[in-house]
């Protein structure tokens, strides 16, 4: 029997042809004219799964973009587990500043260059792969597996909650692996624990009901700009602590276990400057600076306005201003909650000479933290570490994945993401690309882990 | 002898018909397509001023919209009164909100409905007129005249201050009289004895070099909008009072006899309020609204804005911040050395995680206050009193008017505001009007003033 890396490499050229056709797909989510062509993506991936040899494969309509779904169920007894992906892709303006057309894969220096070769094309491919060779080459594959492949990950995946919910016997697993993710470089491996969660507050401030001129009524009736500053410089203290009432209270401290595994990830200093152009690190004392941006909460101020705002002078004392703003969570705080905290603190310290309105956003995005013991982890970490010779760092992302916290909540199941992109591949910027020696790692990643599932992974 | 009253009254149809035709000229400084028009009222008022008896009748370049000047000046051992006005208008958009084509004049109820109508080209017709009426029934004037009328006011005559730095020979004079302004209403006149003055300062915050993930960086570096909004909340108090250190130290105080004067003029809070849409007057404790707006210095933000302004939420920590300032000033405060103050206070206080610039403006405008007691307005005051049968108020501008402190500083010579538009007529606004009555008054209140002049002005 042919082993089924033997089956990697002999069609590695092949998978690579097909990965650049998928690539070719222009299926940008968030713009209405490019639909027909999440479509067409959805649809490369049906047949593409189907000739692999997974079962059940089909095109499940959401309200939105569509799914991809397809199953293996062969192996009792063995785990049954989850694969997400997505097949959208980020818009590619500036387009001028690609060096290729975003659509029109190029290869260069081992690197494949093209809108969603890293994010999440690439990554999304290399399961697909890895099944059908053990499939073809074995028969059959020593878990079970389910395949969720969606087409609107960019846009926030508005219909997946209801999609879940809906299909909860459908994607019912014993762990979800997720192939959108990164790992923290071409040496080394990362094993993302956590993401935050996200909750939003918007401020209205209306004074005067139209824009004054600043001679004649300065001075008389109260600025609305001069309102809101108030509030916002009330939410932070000098040291950038958040001063909201209670925001802190429910965020889940950081073991000393924890805090030792974040300060074994390579931090400089310098680089981080570079990367930023910031004049300086600056948070939440106490912490350092990947601790703030993994394992603390924060509240930003992401945009204000309010009066004139074009070149030159106008001598207006304006009607309105406004901000935005929202917080990143951590584990164990509630979103809706915190949003409620940040309007009341926002009603206790509005001037009364001036009408504030805060209003909590709709939606917002639980935070996500798989426990480091959890077993999907462990065993992860194990193929990691035989694949890189060193141990995984334990990291966690600062920005916010809903998707695992749904899985978590409709399915009752921790997702491990297990992903092979890294970090400098310029997902969603120009020049897109995703690295061939990261496909061929994938692809045995993938297929030591199914095997590694298959023996270690207690069902509960 | 024909009295030079009779000689206005008989020709009141022909001068009406006249000031339509100046009306119909679209001389719009600020847009630069109406250049021709602004030299085409120029030329207008340069042939009707010559038609009128007025000597030296030239049109002077300025090296931006020309000046009209001419003379009258054979009344030797007479004060010599230089009238100012501008025949230059402000844009007319939003041209729907129009009644009528805002160069197409219309005379509804007594009412001459045209851009420019009450500011400024009506006011400055009755001078020519009067001067006319004078010249061709008493083959003189009482008094030695100088006209200067300017295309630019309404972009702030940038070039006027050099032109009359230029020609302080050819406009010196006794007493300039501004036909530039307004009085109370139908019913009460009123005295303008100040106008603030102006400066004002930027300030650029620069964070990040670029914007930033709020996920990935949120919590690490600090946020431009966070810094800017605790600068700008230092420089007000929680009751309105500017804590810009010595902001109030120059600033002429009110006498008892100038507050009392103050609270002669009649000032209705709710009308105040409906006019303002504002929720209740606020400002600096310890003085009355109006001593607020006319006699108290003042800090505005006018504008304010950085990262993401668009509908619903981007999640960004953004790159920059920024705000623009300006202070309305009173008497005896510089604005050069105000504006200083605030860039002062802004350093002083800006957080040194982030790049903060403060910039002061390269132009400021000088405060304006002319002595109660000063021989041209208790002139003025006795003409107003005698045709309205009631004492003036003395009120003030809390508004700019810059050419007034221009007079003082290159002419020596205080200026008395002497026009008779209403407050209600909509200037720089659509369905702009100026009342044919107060054209007759205006008439009549200027060969008063001139006679009176001649009489009771003792030259220095």
């Amino acid at each position: 029997m042919v082993p089924w890396e033997t089956y990697l490499n002999e069609r590695k050229n092949q998978f690579v042809r097909e990965l650049l056709e998928l690539l070719s797909i222009p299926s940008i989510s968030s713009l209405p004219d490019h639909k027909p062509h999440v479509q067409s993506a959805a649809e490369w991936i049906e047949a593409r799964m189907n000739r692999s040899g997974i079962e059940s494969v089909q095109i499940m309509p959401t309200g939105g973009h569509p799914v991809v779904y397809g199953n293996w169920l062969h192996a009792p007894s063995k785990p049954t587990v989850l694969i997400y992906g997505h097949f959208d892709v980020q818009p590619v303006d500036p387009l001028e500043l690609w060096e290729n057309q975003p659509f029109d894969p190029v290869i260069k220096e081992g690197r494949i260059h093209a809108r969603g070769a890293s994010d999440d094309k690439g990554n999304l491919f290399i399961p697909i792969t890895v099944a059908e060779a053990m499939l073809k080459t074995q028969g059959g594959l020593p878990v079970n597996l389910k395949f969720l492949f969606e087409g609107q990950e960019e846009i926030g995946s508005p219909q997946l909650p209801n999609f879940i919910s809906a299909n909860k016997d459908l994607l019912a697993c014993d762990l979800v692996l997720s192939a959108d993710g990164s790992q923290w470089d071409e040496d080394r491996p990362a094993l993302v624990l956590g993401t935050r969660g996200l909750t939003s507050v918007f401020i209205d401030v209306q004074g005067p009901d139209h824009d004054l001129h600043s001679g004649t009524y300065g001075g008389t009736v109260a600025n609305p700009i001069h309102a809101l500053v108030h509030i916002l410089d009330s939410m932070h203290d000098q040291d950038g602590r958040v001063t909201v009432e209670g925001f802190y209270d429910d965020a889940l401290p950081l073991s000393n276990e924890e805090r030792a595994q974040i300060a074994r990830v390579p931090f400089d200093e310098d680089e981080y400057l570079r990367e930023t152009g910031a004049q300086g690190v600056f948070g939440e004392p106490g912490f350092t600076c990947y601790e703030r941006a993994w394992a603390r909460p924060t509240l930003e101020v992401n945009g204000i306005y309010g009066g004139f705002q074009g070149p030159g002078l106008k001598t207006v004392l304006p009607s309105t201003a406004h901000a935005k703003i929202t917080c990143r969570l951590v584990a164990d705080q509630d979103p809706s909650g915190i949003a409620d905290r940040v309007v009341s603190h926002v009603n206790s310290v509005a001037p009364t000479e001036v009408k504030v309105t805060a209003t909590k956003a709709e939606s917002g995005a639980m935070p996500y933290l798989v426990p480091a013991a959890h077993q999907g982890i462990c065993i992860a970490a194990t193929v990691l570490r035989d694949l890189y010779a060193t141990e995984p760092y334990q990291i966690r992302s600062g920005g916010t994945i809903p998707v695992n916290s749904l899985f978590l909540q409709y399915l009752n199941t921790y997702t491990i993401i297990f992903a092979f992109g890294l970090r400098d591949e310029r997902a969603h910027s120009p020049n897109e690309f995703f690295r061939l020696s990261s496909f061929d790692r994938g692809q045995r990643a993938y297929g030591m882990l199914f095997n590694r599932l298959a023996d270690e992974f207690r069902r509960d």
